[in-house]
């Protein structure tokens, strides 16, 4: 158990020998609450506002999610032996601008759910959606200009600097992988795959909490290095076990979950999957992957397409005409099928790429759990430094 | 002509008696060399990040344009006594800000053509020009960060905040205007609209730029708050005066020019057209103003649609079933026709609104110029300071 200092908003980190994910789940709850608090404070308050931007980005930032990074931010902070209060600006912050990156995302994408409930786009549509990510954006800044009252000028500018590059290198990895997808790129090796995640993952969910926490913390360079080193790995192991469980998911809950597949979304597995391929299945793949995404327009249009089919299918006068002024809505249409992406799935089945990714990221968590015990001159035991461990933990074990 | 002082970029602005539009053109031209070259710099030169981001980046910061936002940044700080290497980066900040609106905006507008070229989503997909405007987000924070080195810490922070606010401004009067195109909401009135003008292009356009360029050039409150107030009417006088070119413009170059009515923006004009029109009249306009905007897509269910209604008409037979068959495609495309914009600008002609519109630009125009002419006992007359007066000029006079 923490006992928060006086002053402090108060953490209570249960605290129990054995790691579990159970426990990894309870000391996020328990870094949730205050950080929840300190977000909802950086949204202005202006009564007119809120009605058409403000309550609907407040609503999307307070669903029921992990908040990983801005727990990583202030474990570290506090593991180094930095104060809450010094720190909780910044790592609300850091779970503003994911929130940022999450709404564009799912307009990019096409995601339609997101943390259970309808993406954004989908409530108040796509320009909506867009601005509200932008003002998230502009909103995280005013924060971090005050860090210059709150922890001293050096190291507000300095956590600014951090932040602002892993929002470049977050979208640098984005327009690498939509890319990917726009051209159809079939051979994606797996040191490309890891630029990617390093960039788009690793550098604002991991590295930029770690080191803005170590930095507020008044951390030693060295310090710094090994924990950056840390989290750049526990970064990339996470990303890798996240698409393995979009891919896993499917199992449970049907093929119509297999979001990444829909998406042709380039990752380890898919990448691996193909490489085992004979060349005729690479073949069909790379066509399955150069189509769109189904939107939900489409199936207004597949559904007339099919019943005019199936007119022109018994009136042979008018046959000819039908299918004349079908083909430009067919051509519209040629979007992923359902057997499309469970022919992709069966690729990924039978090449085991799933196992193939699995024991890439159990190589990355390994090179985290070195670089974390690099650490160990500066991180006494606590919770806190618990926590860190166990996030390790997490990205190794967590099935959901 | 103006002698640029020995070490600082060169900006020819040729001085002439009587304002001209040519010669706001000309002043335009001259600061524009100097600021694209900054921009360029701002780019990071990755060559594997230029293919994917920063090449169509660059390409659409680059196209041809007015670069008023950053001449006002360059000619304020000037006609104050400051230097332009003091300025340029956060000139160049102020046009890469409004890059990165204009591309979103596009893809939230629908809009397909931007400075006479295609829009960046045109070119690389809305998921691409979504990321791209965030990169460009991004990258205006570095240059303003540096700026501590530049032109010290009090006036770069103090910079910072301004166009913080400023973009949280922009994002607050966009998402007004959103609400208002996707509640279809008729009754508007002339002080809404300038809330929103004053929010979505006065404060990034105007105010930020001025009081930037005010602050690195050291002026004192008294001439920054004047200059202020000079920056905000200005900016509503120009967009009042955008809204009546994007419509005079349909007069020019066809219907399908009328951006505006087709997106069903809330302009001044509008809202003075509704309050003019019979009840039978502003119904029908309601009506109009609640469809969406016909999207690319929609052409071709357009097409067969009608192909196949022809067959229906043709055959008895199979009359129903292809009658039933469309019902939700005909659903999908209910959005605005041509006839249906014709009929907005009818309204508009009949009820003189642009001409309307033009006389409160005038007052706006004129408060500008009074706000200006407080800043007299500490703006010296120059080129520069000429260029801030003839800029009030080039709002009410300007024809594209």
């Amino acid at each position: 158990m923490l006992n928060a200092s006086e002053g402090e908003a108060r953490v209570d980190v249960t605290w129990r020998p054995a790691p579990s994910l159970e426990r990894i789940e309870d000391a996020l709850a328990s870094y949730r609450g205050p950080i929840m608090e300190e977000l909802g404070r950086l949204l202005p308050a202006d009564a007119r506002m809120r009605a058409v931007l403000y309550d609907p980005i407040r609503e999307h930032a307070l669903r029921p999610g992990k908040g990983l990074r801005p727990a990583i931010c202030l474990a570290t902070c506090r593991a180094l032996g930095g104060g809450i209060e010094a720190c909780l600006p910044t790592a609300a912050v850091l779970e503003m601008l994911h929130n940022a990156f999450l709404i564009h995302d799912d307009v990019e994408d096409g995601s339609l759910v997101r943390r259970d409930q309808p993406a954004m786009h989908v409530l108040y549509g796509a320009a909506a959606a867009i601005n509200a990510g932008d003002a998230m954006l502009a909103l995280a800044l005013r924060p971090l200009l005050d860090n210059t009252a709150l922890i001293g000028l050096g190291k507000a500018l300095r956590v600014l600097e951090t932040i602002a590059d892993a929002v470049r290198h977050t979208v640098e990895g984005q327009a690498l992988e939509l890319d990917w997808i726009r051209h159809g790129a079939a051979a994606i090796d797996d040191r490309d795959y890891l630029t990617v995640v390093e960039k788009k993952t690793a550098s604002y969910s991991f590295v930029a909490p770690t080191v803005s926490g170590a930095i507020i913390a008044g951390a030693p360079e060295a310090c710094i290095a090994h924990l950056s080193r840390f989290a750049q790995s526990v970064g990339v192991a996470f990303q890798i076990r996240d698409d393995v469980l979009n891919l896993r998911a499917g199992e449970r809950w049907g093929k119509e979950r297999l979001d990444d597949l829909w998406e042709g979304k380039r990752t380890l597995v898919l990448a691996h999957a193909l490489r085992q391929a004979s060349f005729a299945e690479r073949s069909r793949a790379e066509r399955i992957l150069r189509k769109p995404r189904p939107t939900v327009n489409d199936d207004a249009v597949v559904g007339s397409v099919d019943a005019l089919e199936r007119i022109a299918a018994a009136e042979p006068r008018v046959r000819d005409a039908i299918e004349a002024a079908l083909a430009p809505l067919r051509k519209q249409v040629d979007a992923k099928r359902p057997d499309d992406v469970a022919f992709l799935r069966e690729l990924i089945d039978r090449a085991g790429s799933l196992d193939h990714a699995d024991s890439i990221a159990e190589v990355q968590a390994d090179r985290a759990l070195a670089a974390l015990s690099d650490c160990a001159p500066w991180i006494p035991a606590s919770p806190h430094a618990s926590f860190l461990h166990d996030i390790i933990e997490f990205v190794r074990r967590r099935d959901h």
